[in-house]
């Protein structure tokens, strides 16, 4: 089933193979079902670049030794709806939900719980987490530092990460999520529309020369990507980095981008329960109501509708369980070369 | 002493006469005091938009009687670390100080507070409350929702408002503060600059043909600024308002844009004590560490050094404070005309 230099993937199928693959590289069947899983959703959803894209360079922190394995988080330290705990280099993903879950533990009990990873590694895509609390009742936000990546506004040299910031709710049987890097476009993306030699919809960085350009690759090898907003997103982007070392007690993008690679980053997970804030058929109206008005915003071009943050992986997800998930085939060939069993 | 079309004026000549009018206006002593010293240390702080030019526009609001002008905030849900109170349209200077203060008290006992307000108005600059916060030893995370000032990602018309995102930290004597609309400029901004006819930095919104620019009187003509981030602000904005809405049963910007003027805003207040999460002195060594990093930045232009969030202040701060602040004639005489003792 192929389609130009594209192969159509099930989701079952992928999954399997990437259960497959991480089981060889030494992850618990349990572990790597997980993210198995949590990689095949964030394609199926159209995030590619933090799903089957990403897939053979998390094995490669496998393989590198850069992820504990079967490490589980240590809790460092506890106030009430406060908790701190040391990701000791688990699997990203893992760490991660396990964080999202302990958050909403403590909205519970406390109304807004707050729960920080020290010592963890990329989740991958941020929206997972925000997604899966909203699924659950709650508000979610949440964000996570990384390597350093983007240029201070009016800097030359990359000091800041793009540190993506997550935002969701509950809506209908789904949920409002936001996902949003600081840089304008996500290096991930960058890399996609470099590999597909795609120009950008609106600048994304700089170029050698220090002139903005939509050009990716130019953007690659620069290293200067864009602030959303230039001076804003620079600026959001150092606080975010601040409070989540701050706030785990773990490490800054500067302390970060100090080692071989992309290694113990610092990440805040807050939930807060709508049920002790409002009736829950109250809290949907209210949504329900917001997302009804903003969509009858009259569009600015013809054939492209204004569409709410996370819409799209609805559509997306639709598309893919029914068609098959249309996979880079350069993509698809490293992955299967992972699989030691064929 | 006069200098071109701007009168230099004595901080506390400033303060003085705002408190005169505010009380002559039904004010209370203590509210006029607050609300005078407000509006002044945001003018001493080089925020003329929500300092001495807006404060006019605050008279008339109380004038028209859409401030309660004697109100205080109610309570109307708790639960442990989470409240809800009903702002009462009291002036939103107070109840925002309030709502600081109530979450810094939440954030002592469980590690984290969250306080929202409804039925609350304009909180006038938000960085007043990132500071306080910060100035007592709090990492702030704060948000108010606006009146509808700004288009959903390609679309026409307004319905999205720019509410602004304040995030703080302690830093040496003072705090790293962000404060940040959702429009690539605040509407405040755009009106300084129109009044001024000056041309922005990088394109702030559309024209009435649709095309991006920066000229700032003809997007206050087409009323369509553009989002920071293009359609990532946008996305940031909608969030921003469906949590203040839900969190606080309040208005949302949809709401708040049906009545007569901006009025019943929703706004979010979360305080986290960080001395629950680590010492007072590893937490500004991390601080002082990243911005030391950031301040390092090769700057990309001659002249143009590279600044955090809330740096400037600090250096309008001591400029106006030693010289006098420069303020548009056209905006002073307003103000003296509205002190019926002269």
């Amino acid at each position: 089933m192929q389609q130009d230099d594209h192969l159509l993937v099930l989701p079952a199928v992928m999954q399997e193979i990437f259960c497959r693959i991480l089981q060889q590289n030494g992850l618990s069947a349990a572990a790597a079902q997980t993210c198995a899983r949590i990689f095949t959703e964030s394609t199926v959803d159209g995030v590619f670049t933090h799903g089957v894209n990403r897939f053979a360079s998390f094995v490669d922190y496998l393989q590198k030794g850069y992820i504990s394995k079967n490490a589980v988080p240590v809790l460092k330290n506890k106030c009430n709806g406060i908790e701190q705990w040391d990701g000791c280099l688990a699997p990203g993903i893992l760490n991660a939900l396990f964080a999202t879950e302990q958050s909403m533990l403590l909205a519970k009990e406390f109304g807004i719980g707050c729960v920080t990873l020290r010592n963890t590694h990329h989740w991958m895509r941020g929206g997972t987490y925000g997604r899966h609390a909203a699924k659950q009742g709650m508000v979610f936000i949440g964000w996570t530092n990384t390597i350093a990546n983007m240029p201070a506004w009016r800097a030359e040299d990359v000091r800041l990460g793009n540190n993506p910031l997550v935002m969701a709710i509950p809506y209908q049987d789904d949920a409002v999520v936001l996902d949003m890097a600081m840089s304008q476009y996500s290096f991930g993306a960058l890399q996609l529309a470099a590999m597909k030699a795609e120009t950008l919809t609106v600048a994304g960085g700089f170029d050698a020369a220090g002139n903005l350009t939509q050009d990716p690759a130019a953007i690659i090898a620069s290293k200067r990507m864009l602030p959303v907003g230039y001076w804003k997103g620079a600026g959001l982007s150092l606080l975010l980095d601040i409070l989540a070392a701050v706030l785990s007690g773990g490490l800054s993008v500067h302390d970060i981008s100090k080692q071989e690679a992309e290694l113990g980053l610092s990440q805040v997970f807050i939930c807060i329960d709508i049920t002790k804030t409002g009736s829950t058929s109250s809290v949907a109206t209210l949504v329900e109501n917001i997302i009804s008005d903003y969509k009858q915003s009259v569009p600015a071009y013809a054939n492209s509708p204004v569409i709410y943050p996370g819409e799209r992986v609805l559509q997306k997800r639709k598309q893919h369980l029914q068609n098959g998930i249309p996979v880079l085939k350069q993509v698809w060939d490293v992955i299967l070369k992972l699989d030691t069993t064929r």
